[in-house]
């Protein structure tokens, strides 16, 4: 299966004309338009955001802006990735491939839920932004894909070592991550409500053993 | 709290000026409007969606459109509306309140799943559809949070009665319904490589089991 990590992903709707392309496009401002746009985002979402405002924030022109991006669409679809690759570096670098499975996952866990918490609400407005459809497919289920592809191969040696059941290494990496997320998201929504070390706590404790109903079922009264 | 199923839902963004009101709307116009868009939607998705295309399928003027609903979005949270409640009501049918907690969960699992399977690609249309904000929060954890809540007593009696370890009841039924709707999905988007069956059975051993990683661990040399 492919790695959707590392193909070039970019909204499906292009503009119907060719933009001006700018022979040596300057990175520097290039990052400072992506700068201004987290910014507007973080503080206000993606339905709010105009390309007016983050050419201001920026301190350019909108023509500019549009010699960089082709529109909101595009740079949002950027922002994503640069999330995403961001969160992909800090779960490799917390997984460092030592010690046991369980060590490992459980390092990736804790370096996940520190990443949503420093990057809370941003984390939110990039999960609830924009339903985009991609060249790779809606943004949204990219990002899982990306995370998924990188956690299969851990699944896949911890099941040819018999550390863990043999079952479907990409379903597993997909309830895995898309479990995680999901969790994630709804801490995000009520961290008045939960704190970090409580959601870690359920989370590894279903992970490793699920609900565990499948134990002998001794059906009380309250359960007819 | 609160039990979002039995909220008025409606998209946050609403007319800016009074729009002309019917004194008695007329349930089966609305009833068409709706069933036209939810074609336009199965077909095209929603991005797709164009307000004169679904008063052209539904034999009546735009202006008749506008009579009955503000706009594109209202349209849309409307319908997702009436497909979250049609799931409701299948799985509540499926529950029954028969037989242990396993069963009911069984067989509420085994609702969701042919729900799912008589509805795509409409299923798919709807999560990936718009990224909407309500007065009750973005639409598309609206849904979850409505199945969480349908689903949480049954968890709460489970626990009571000792068939399930005591947790957080609100967080295993988000924990459950946000693993069983990304799975879902991903079944959706990949129908040619994975049976329904597969797919339960994976979803079935997973949330009773975990991943089973806790057991001591004999790291062998693939996990270095």
């Amino acid at each position: 299966m492919e790695a959707p990590g590392d193909e070039a992903i970019h909204a499906a709707v292009r503009r119907p004309t060719q933009r001006r392309q700018l022979r040596n496009p300057n990175p520097k401002m290039r990052a400072r338009l992506l700068a201004a746009a987290a910014c507007q985002i973080r503080d206000r979402g993606y339905a709010n955001l105009r390309v007016e405002d983050v050419a201001e924030r920026a301190g350019v022109s909108i023509g500019t802006f549009y010699l960089y991006f082709e529109g909101k669409q595009d740079l949002f679809v950027e922002l994503v990735r640069e999330f995403s690759e961001q969160l992909r570096r800090r779960l490799a670098e917390a997984d460092g491939g030592e010690g046991t499975l369980r060590d490992r996952m459980i390092r990736r866990l804790s370096a996940y839920l520190d990443f949503v918490g420093e990057n809370m609400p941003a984390f939110l407005h990039y999960r609830d932004g924009g339903a985009i459809d991609t060249n790779l497919g809606p943004l949204a289920t990219w990002a899982i894909k990306v995370h998924a592809a990188d956690l299969r191969p851990l699944l896949a040696e911890g099941m040819a070592a018999g550390v863990l059941p043999p079952t479907d290494p990409e379903l597993l990496s997909q309830a895995l991550i898309g479990l995680t997320q999901h969790l994630a998201g709804y801490w995000a929504e009520y961290r008045d409500r939960y704190s970090r070390e409580a959601i870690e706590e359920f989370l590894l404790a279903f992970i490793t053993s699920g609900i565990d109903v499948a134990r002998p079922a001794q059906p009380g009264p309250a359960m007819e």
